[in-house]
């Protein structure tokens, strides 16, 4: 497959595609913030033909999760692990997530969190990414009174644990076993998505 | 105030001792750890007497704080906020640790937990500083089983709030006044000191 003109450089293959495409959205989520940049756009700056974009990544939410070297398919993971209904779903999202820190994820994980609250210019967009993208997205399926807060409550835990368990490492929290840390944890998410959340 | 010959360097006055002692403090521990720095090798570094270290920091534990730029002297502020008793604990340690995040101590608090999740040499000894004189310093103060794990858990939570109201900024958290996320959080809080947590 050659260059054919009308595109800008070297075009030596699809997998070369498939890193230029992951460059450029690196460069334009970098610079001009997630809502400004378009599939369009960055089809553009990697000369390729946003079908292709499409074709290798989907969604823009996707390719900005690729690019963040996220580990998972958040529009489809939420979805699936709300749909079984609220009974039981601190349980389920809290087992995920620490199942997350527990895989070969767990990298990616930290290095989002270290990116979360660092000082580099990608720390905002990633903050603004996890705000609207997880965080709105599990308020979206939530279908209760203020599920924003409940989703930010339910961030707030998980991310906690996180950092006890996982980063400061924390006995007995760090050596326990998963389905501890769920039994020890999972109430407390399990109230923020369905129970009383004080005086709003 | 001179030298007097078997001190080293310059002693210009007490001010300066002061930050000869901190500056001294700050890299015995860097290199040395905590538990391996003592009060008597930091004023042979800063070329003052152990009793000038005492006379401006009190023990090693608050030197190590004031090293970190802690904004409070944790051996005193927790046992007092334990003090009147478990009831009502979880509403006191919230308000207290927010209060700390929302007072000009903010940036300092930032500070540590971009510390506690970054790859600097100072990381490991933060996590456990944090590890034993934080969350063990509550726990010593538990009258409950489990105070360590209940302690790990407190933490997790508070930390998490943290991240998500004051890092990551994700609404409505973020703009909710203190009194309403004590409302929301300190139930949560309450459970992990007093409550059931699940088969251990």
């Amino acid at each position: 497959m050659q260059s054919d003109g009308h595109r800008r450089g070297r075009r030596p293959g699809p997998s070369d595609s498939r890193a230029d495409i992951l460059r450029a959205s690196r460069q334009l989520f970098a610079t001009f913030g997630y809502e400004r940049t378009t599939i369009r756009g960055i089809a553009r700056e990697a000369a390729v033909d946003p079908a292709l974009v499409h074709h290798f990544f989907g969604t823009k939410d996707r390719l900005f999760e690729v690019s963040l070297q996220l580990p998972v398919n958040l529009a489809e993971a939420i979805p699936a692990l709300v749909g079984p209904g609220l009974d039981g779903l601190g349980e389920r999202l809290t087992r995920f997530y620490l199942s997350l820190w527990e895989s070969e994820s767990a990298a990616a994980m930290l290095t989002v969190l270290r990116t979360a609250v660092s000082q580099d210019r990608a720390a905002a967009l990633l903050r603004r990414f996890v705000g609207r993208e997880v965080i709105g997205k599990l308020a979206t399926e939530l279908n209760q009174p203020n599920p924003q807060l409940r989703a930010a409550l339910v961030g707030s835990q998980l991310v906690g644990v996180a950092m006890v368990r996982y980063v400061v490492q924390v006995e007995p929290l760090a050596s326990m076993s998963r389905e501890q840390v769920v039994a020890a944890v999972s109430p407390t998410v399990q109230r923020y998505l369905a129970g009383d959340l004080g005086q709003l």
